[in-house]
């Protein structure tokens, strides 16, 4: 670039997110990203906002935000059985945002691009007189027609999930000091998700989604979708080694709370070997928590006790 | 939906925006849309961010927010040469919006959806503390190596504008108060650009650009691209009558100011007569500005009288 007195805006993506950008970004001096797609695959495409004192605490470390805003997407996709390709990304920020803000932002993505092999194809930076807003749309492709989606499950299929459950809700209790975390795992988890990606749940999975909001929410959304009842056995649904620590009285907030971020697969009775072998490969936890029935859309929990668990409507809604 | 008591963000994005949604877009209930890309043909991705009071006044009409917020992605997409598909939108308002808002955003988005033959990929909506809060992604294709690209110009090429230049930036400044429009035309383009969508572009515009922070400084975007000078004649670039009207002392405004969303397109001589044809077809008027040359990626405006007009840095910066 010869113009030596570049506005502050380009100068900022030059800056700090121009490294970010990856073959169709045209080092993101274009108005569009130009991208031609694996050839005869089905695209995926998911989005997300994440405004600061909704989503995040105005001062949360801004790399573990950014990682955040991606990785929330990226588990969208993982939950479509889809291979991550790029994203897009709009950033608002107030004028007094630091440089640093901006370097710390970028570095977390870059480092996550690299863990998960994809790069920033376009994007746009404003100025907001409001708190930091942010929006991601990631792009995935999968093999056509194998995508895995909310409504398909059927009667008699488990009702399974990844990893370990509530770690999320319990990390937004301790960021807000009402619980202690003396391992830090807890507000990791909060901080950080794993997105599941490389589990090869297409073509295994008769339908799923994300544990985004809540467990129980969130299963009543296959219900809905699949228009079939579920039940689940709360001492089968797995938690870390915190969450038991921190006892029974928290076990509702884990099967309502949100900010998970694991699966929450329907496998048919004759799919669950190879859900196992694929797990094993990808090296990720799935357990078997309960089971899709017929009947109406709705969630059963069974308590320790064996009785149904009175858990209110559960789940998360962002208004 | 057998569940009556939806939370309430469930509710608003069944009310209001899944009446948008198209073909892979799942009704707005899964977590990601599936789309299958039309066979051999790149895929064009832009994204904008538009933000109460910096990108739009509060308390401009709800409908023309979201179409304005549609028409500059599109705009890009028009500038590539591209042909629309969809989009994704993320929508963060404050807890107050009322559903009025919702609805007029909503029908805004129907009708340039059925205007531009495009439907509703995907969404997320969260409050904010702030003030509202827009993104939008929109995805198009093109003929493989064909999108029109921000380098590309030869010395020779004309330069050349779509439409009538700086009618954004005065209609900003009617919504100031600081400039009359007796036919409200002026106020009409600002709030509500026209994308230059079917203009057969791709194969006969050597480079181009939609004209977004102004003509002078988006022609030194593409020198810069191209790596070479251009020249215009200011009294060739065609002004609407409202802005003829203004007069000369606005005529820098219209140089320099934003939000035409008219193209700017490099055209080699040969090639002329091919635009001039697809201008024709597709009912756009096309003007010749002006030329690009070798040598300093620099714009000269010659003045009414000649003589190089000084214009400043020009342009406009979202900092």
């Amino acid at each position: 670039m010869a113009d030596p007195v570049l506005p502050a805006e380009f100068a900022l993506i030059a800056r700090h997110f121009r490294p970010l950008a990856g073959p169709g970004a045209l080092d993101l001096q274009d108005d569009a990203a130009i991208v031609m797609p694996p050839a005869g695959r089905d695209l995926v495409l998911t989005v997300d906002a994440m405004v600061a004192e909704v989503h995040f605490l105005a001062d949360d470390p801004p790399d573990l935000v950014a990682r955040k805003l991606l990785r929330v997407n990226l588990s969208d996709l993982a939950a479509k059985g889809a291979v991550p390709l790029g994203y897009l990304m709009t950033i608002s920020t107030p004028l007094s945002t630091s440089d640093e803000w901006f370097a710390g932002f970028a570095a977390g993505l870059a480092h996550d691009q690299a863990a998960f092999g994809i790069t920033l194809l376009g994007g746009d930076t404003t100025s907001t007189p409001g708190p930091v807003s942010l929006s991601l749309t990631a792009i995935g492709h999968v093999a056509p027609g194998a995508a895995v989606r909310r409504n398909g499950a059927a009667p008699g299929d488990g009702v399974w999930v990844t990893g370990t459950i509530g770690d999320g809700a319990l990390g937004l209790a301790v960021a807000q000091g009402r619980l202690a975390d003396p391992s830090g795992e807890l507000l990791g988890r909060y901080r950080l998700p794993q997105p599941r990606l490389g589990l090869a749940i297409a073509g295994v999975a008769s339908a799923g989604m994300d544990v985004s909001d809540g467990l129980v929410q969130d299963l009543g959304h296959l219900c809905r979708a699949g228009r079939l009842g579920a039940e689940i056995d709360a001492a089968r649904v797995p938690l870390s080694a915190p969450a038991r620590a921190a006892g029974p009285d928290w076990l509702a907030t884990c099967l309502t709370g949100g900010d998970d971020y694991e699966l929450l697969l329907a496998v048919p009775p004759g799919c669950e070997g190879t859900l196992r072998a694929a797990a094993a490969a990808a090296g990720v936890p799935v357990t078997r928590i309960g089971a899709f029935h017929a009947g109406e859309p709705r969630v059963t929990v069974r308590g320790p006790d064996g009785a149904p668990m009175a858990l209110g409507a559960g789940g998360w809604s962002h208004f």
